[in-house]
């Protein structure tokens, strides 16, 4: 063991981000521009804040700012729960007998239990600064619903969640996290809303998705005075925030000259991929450094590995503007048997555009292949991951075990975003051996295409 | 704001410690021996190593050394999780409009969500180093026995856990937790020991206790080759090992030269209390510095506040050894209502006396008081606490409101000892209006008291 890294690599204070990180300055092709889906023209300012804070609508279109100034009010209460360590898994590492160097960068230890809290807490504050009343989200795995429940408790703020029913009913506990917080939780599709309404009547043995609950809250928050609606994934002003991630990660290794040959992370929606990866993509757009990135996303909901390049809705319910993606159709809606987040049909248009440029790659992993990296993880490292992180995990425990085989001393990075306390059914049905390996058909894509608009983009 | 202390303080690995603090050596009056209920006479390191490994029953035993080496692999293993922050509670601080600085060691950022990981992995330790298949034990909140799962796994030790029923009912997901780290959990009182079919026939109803759990680990222990029983609080040696906490307080305090007037823990058993007091209490007893030390304990279980100090069984089956320490009665079951852990019927032996030399004090709280505080802390502070160590903060809020009102600037430092990640169900009552506060009754402690072994001490 090379003692001179410590287990853990903790930041001081001083060393913690003042700015988040604009990929997109760095970026030669641009995302493309949300568009109206009735005009089919790019969404205005005007436009976007009817629906988002204005403050959020300017970091959403600013394609050109490098570095953004995080507030002085946010920087605060990221000193409660942040720096996140950067961990060297010496345990791991012993065990797998790999000449890999594994590190991994845990944002689990804060109550929201994930990454979410980064933006959670950035979107309430902008929120609050406008004069508004509360918000409204939706919540696919409960991550992002609780830690918006606790940035609005810290601010006073109201705060309305539509979780993902099979979520709602298998973590009936999350629910309870998010009441303590003060939030009012409504298990998605429901009859608050006309979307959930009509989503109901046309499926009514639905599990949900994060398309459908996306559509109930952009509805709530419209149709509330002094309200707005916030998004926990896939928006560039999510992936700006969570660039804390990315940029502490960054820090950290430059402090011990660490240069990392790979980068991992999980992608749902892309929050947590986009923002751990952005500064070293950074060094990549400039060609000053090459990294191998890897995005890892379940074989059930397939968006990169299997889906299209296209502009879609961000929602079930079409309210949403359009957005140029990989998607698998506003319609498509993974098994029920899928545990945990990573339930979104499509991605980041940041990620996406990056993809598609051939600067990421992504890799598709079923899921008891993944539980069991999962409690071969938390066994040697004492971390019980959530189900979205241990993606990033199996991967990151393949590319160590070919380094086994071939020898190579890489370094390894990976993103753990978070523990999976409140993901114990799953853990049980892997423990009882239960656990299903769903992959969609193409005949099941087909009719998920099927239902994305058609738009010569 | 005084930003010259961060918001967490976190020591370098270097400096955590390498040795544990044995407070009994600094002791006028050392807590008395264990008794061999048979013979009425001190327990011999060849009995209590029948059922204790021989290690750590040098370690229970030892009245003397001040300082003992904590091995290198067990200071690997520490570094995997600690050290733990010490947390200025800026924010709480900063609500409460408080002159009072507040500090707290958290320890809840591992998977068994306690402290309890401090002397799970030394006791597991020990028993590998004698060779040894296996070892039995009891779980209340479900913490120690995750802990215990935890460095079984780590070490590949087989774990038999015992699991109080109220609990193992209101956490099914404990359960799983520590099933995904390979332990076998079996609720308690249950039919795979005599004792524990003696209970069952005798309180068909009983919803357990920490004393039966006991007795049915010790009994399972015994009757197994190769297997031996440990225990998450009570003991010396459970004690020295959670001076970890303490040490590296008073170093994160002593780094920058913070003197606490005040230092508030939990008391079940007292393993977190007394890992956190002790090397305070070292000062005050060589006459080096003075500190208030409060014990808080759950009305409904108040052994320090409302118990005797004597000589009692650490088991409801009475088949553990004799134990001068403040008790309510070794067939005191605490009633079902009140939530997690601190549900012990005794105390520790070092504490007690410590207690009974006016050395420290003791308060005991109510119920929903300590869920009021639980979430009045949570909404500022970012973290769930468990109800456990929520009895520590609802004390360190009235020390600090109390400050508020007399103007004093005075530095509280409390315990919190883990997370409520696993207490959803306790805190759904609380967020529904319908928790109980139970306070056991005069003539219910005397039914207590009176199963207590009549020795003139």
């Amino acid at each position: 063991m090379n003692q001179e890294i410590p287990y853990k690599i903790y930041l001081e204070e001083s060393e913690m981000p003042k700015q988040w990180y604009n990929v997109r300055a760095d970026m030669k092709n641009k995302p493309a521009p949300l568009l109206n889906p009735a005009t089919l023209k790019p969404m205005t300012p005007e436009e976007l804040g009817q629906v988002f804070c204005a403050e959020l609508v300017k970091q959403e279109l600013d394609n050109d700012t490098a570095y953004i100034d995080i507030p002085e009010e946010i920087r605060s209460f990221y000193k409660m729960y942040r720096p996140s360590p950067l961990v060297r898994a010496y345990c791991l590492e012993e065990k797998l007998q790999t000449p890999a160097k594994i590190y991994y960068k845990f944002e689990g230890n804060n109550t929201s239990g994930s990454h979410k809290l980064n933006s959670a807490i950035a979107q309430a504050y902008y929120a609050k600064k406008q004069g508004l009343k509360g918000v409204t989200t939706e919540t696919g795995a409960g991550q992002w619903g609780t830690a918006l429940s606790m940035a609005c408790a810290y601010l006073g703020l109201d705060c309305q969640v539509y979780m993902v029913k099979c979520s709602y009913e298998q973590k009936p506990f999350r629910r309870e996290v998010m009441r303590t917080y003060g939030a009012a939780v409504t298990p998605s599709p429901s009859d608050t809303t006309q979307i959930g309404r009509k989503i109901l009547e046309e499926f009514p043995g639905t599990s949900g998705s994060l398309g459908c609950a996306i559509s109930e809250a952009v509805e709530r928050a419209t149709s509330l005075e002094g309200y707005r609606y916030v998004l926990g994934s896939v928006l560039n002003q999510v992936l700006l925030h969570q660039t804390v991630i990315g940029l502490e990660t960054k820090t950290a290794l430059d402090k011990y000259g660490i240069v990392p040959d790979m980068i991992i992370g999980c992608a749902g929606g892309g929050s947590n991929l986009g923002g751990l990866i952005s500064p070293f993509m950074g060094e990549k757009l400039r060609g000053e450094r090459d990294y191998q990135i890897i995005a890892v996303e379940p074989a059930s909901c397939p968006s990169f590995t299997r889906g299209r390049f296209a502009y879609d809705f961000c929602d079930t319910g079409k309210v949403t503007p359009l957005q140029k993606m990989y998607t698998l159709g506003n319609g498509f809606i993974p098994s029920a048997s899928h545990a945990g987040g990573l339930r979104y049909h499509g991605m980041s248009g940041i990620l996406s555009q990056l993809y598609h440029d051939g600067l990421m790659e992504a890799r598709s992993v079923g899921q008891t292949e993944v539980f069991a990296a999962a409690q071969e993880f938390a066994r040697v490292e004492g971390i019980l991951p959530a189900p979205e992180s241990a993606h990033a995990i199996k991967v990151a425990l393949d590319e160590a075990k070919k380094c086994k085989e071939t020898g190579e001393e890489k370094t390894i990075v990976f993103g753990l975003t978070g523990t999976g306390y409140f993901d114990m059914v799953a853990y049980q049905r892997f423990n009882d051996g239960q656990m299903e390996d769903y992959i969609p058909t193409d005949a099941e894509l087909e009719a998920g295409f099927a239902t994305m608009p058609e738009i010569e983009a």
